[in-house]
């Protein structure tokens, strides 16, 4: 194997292909990054098994030559060293040749390294994904499903399913939900007849690989297509092949979370309250989910509290827009609230409490697409 | 107490104390932060028992009010909450009050902290140092002297008086030495008659306490005065006070170790080697000391190289400016020559050799100042 390469392209897709590789997989040559030059291009491949991505550099693009003087072949790098020494070469162009022992010799300028490779044949074959059952949505769009909700999904492996995000097909719309069972963050998006003709209703995507694949995608009005089997999804777009496994198991039906009935609404403006409660936190640095008060006030005002015995408490108020329905005091993880008024995307907010012991939403005043549910804390 | 501070002013100074103040102190008291307010200003002091800063925020300054209402009295705040504090409130206008129970409270727009705080006469009372052997260098010299010297300190309590850089006077010159018995870095500035009453000659400043002071003082050709007695030193500026003890002992004598016959010498691009050396040693991650090995080849060019058995070599050339003397083979820690090479601060460096068992220097073509001198490492 041989080709010639410009640095800055291999440089973004040894980058992308990195986030799948862990170097605690128990499949050895995992720790490696596959390397394939065909007359197309080069191929980087990266997996854990549970994630695999792959990036592609053509030969030509835009009309600016990315890759020459190809010799067909393959190779597995350590993933270890080769992202560092890519990104310290000190020239643009960098040549890689792969001798019949694996000998593979990178040249760039005046430097040369020698690493040791692995046969690329050893290297697990990695499952395509054959359906014709896929659909398309904006990349920007896709971060956005996956930035207002990735952050709800449980952290603790008691209820697997949990970790992940639950995507479902409801009446036209595409769902991205998640839930740790004391907060849920929803949001849907109308699909036109875009998602009509697949078999799949409901899945549920590892938490963890949409973090890295909203790592990976930058804001871009052009499209993703996704595609979902039985039991993995794939992202593609030009260059990238991002697979994930799916989550086994039910996902619970959340809808029968969302209270019907509203007794408080408070319209407000997000970023007053949201530094308010991020202030009201502060002396409750011990505590992970430190809790915060709100109380209703006349006037529209609404008063955030903490208190922590040992070293002080705050008072703030903040005057809200409207304020409707009954007086209330209720308790709350101040860092769940902070984590949902962050992705509502909106200046105003309303949120509708159902009493101080029963859940509360949170919703952008612009749009139904965005739901945060928050479980009040009990204090005494 | 009660006075009103500009919030931006306040946390700088905040920012400034909070380099002393450690969790980890023996005394408790010494967890918190000194808050004391006269018809002056506003002075906050931060201290290990090591190190004290202090920081003054004047009435006013440059026509500009910066503390006002001012009712005087101190108290002592938990430095764990306060900076945090500070820095989210949500007005530029900040109120702080303590009443007779050491209750503070911290107003700024609608929001309000209630602190415990706790007697400031609890606080130990810090040493004044009395003398007048003091002398004045600009701020950015000082920040030099530091940056070229402190990194050479050793991190082992082995020999601790190495843990300090010694500073010097020496016929009319200021030197600052560090040595971890590897590698030496010696800076020197010329005094003319500055220096001339001191009757210090020769002090030890623990290598942290001069970290420390260089994050705080800003880039700035303002002088800074020093101050030196039996054990301690003292940097002041116009409003910082920064007091720390000096090491114990007596610092060995360096400049035996500086050949004084040269057998190579190489005329070299800094920054050139500096990223071959970089780039050689990216194949031993694992020692933290990776050792390159640099041998001189024909036509004035050095090969850089580093070979790491499990994982493979690497080999540069780079052409010197000129190479003079015996043909020479040395290895190196490749950590120690970057650290020297970052801080020569000249785009030509000259290195001398004598012999690949001997210490070699590294010095600026453009000036005598700075010295580096690093000790090879055998290899067999």
């Amino acid at each position: 194997m041989r080709f010639t390469i410009q640095r800055d392209q291999l440089m973004n897709s040894v980058q992308d292909v990195m986030k799948a590789i862990s170097s605690r997989t128990t499949i050895p040559i995992l720790t490696g990054m596959k390397v394939e030059a065909t007359e197309y291009g080069v191929k980087l491949t990266g997996s854990d098994s549970d994630v695999t991505i792959e990036s592609f550099i053509p030969v030509e693009e835009d009309g600016i030559v990315l890759v020459e003087n190809i010799e067909p072949g393959s190779i597995v790098l350590q993933a270890k060293y080769f992202p560092d020494i890519v990104k310290k070469l000190p020239q643009q162009t960098v040549e890689i040749e792969v001798d019949d022992h694996f000998n593979v010799n990178i040249r760039s300028g005046s430097a040369e390294f020698h690493l040791n490779g692995q046969d690329a044949e050893e290297y697990p074959h990695l499952p395509q994904i054959q359906t014709n059952q896929s659909f398309e949505v904006p990349i920007d769009l896709l971060k956005d499903l996956i930035r207002q909700t990735v952050f709800a999904v449980s952290t603790s492996e008691t209820r697997p399913i949990l970790t992940g995000v639950n995507m479902k097909v409801e009446s036209d719309d595409l769902y991205f939900i998640a839930t740790d069972s004391h907060r849920l963050a929803s949001r849907k998006i109308p699909m036109g007849g875009n998602v009509q003709p697949l078999s799949f209703e409901n899945v549920v995507i590892p938490g963890k690989s949409l973090t890295e694949l909203n790592k990976i995608l930058d804001d871009s009005q052009e499209t993703i297509e996704i595609s979902v089997t039985e039991n993995q999804i794939l992202f593609r777009t030009k260059h990238l092949y991002f697979l994930s496994r799916l989550l086994d198991g039910n996902y619970p039906e959340t809808s029968r979370l969302i209270p019907d009935e509203v007794k408080t609404t408070v319209y407000i403006d997000t970023k007053e309250l949201l530094q308010s409660i991020d202030r009201a936190s502060l002396l409750a640095k011990e505590n992970r989910n430190s809790v915060v008060k709100l109380t209703t006030k006349e006037n529209n005002r609404v008063e955030i509290t903490s208190n922590s015995p040992e070293v002080g408490n705050v008072v703030e108020e903040v005057t809200a827009e409207s304020l409707e329905g009954e007086d209330l005091k209720i308790s709350f993880s101040a860092k769940y609230m902070m984590d949902a008024l962050k992705v509502v995307d909106c200046e105003k907010v309303n949120i509708q409490f159902t009493g101080a012991m029963r859940p509360f939403l949170i919703r952008p005043n612009e749009n139904d697409q965005i739901l945060q549910l928050i479980l009040p804390v009990r204090t005494y």
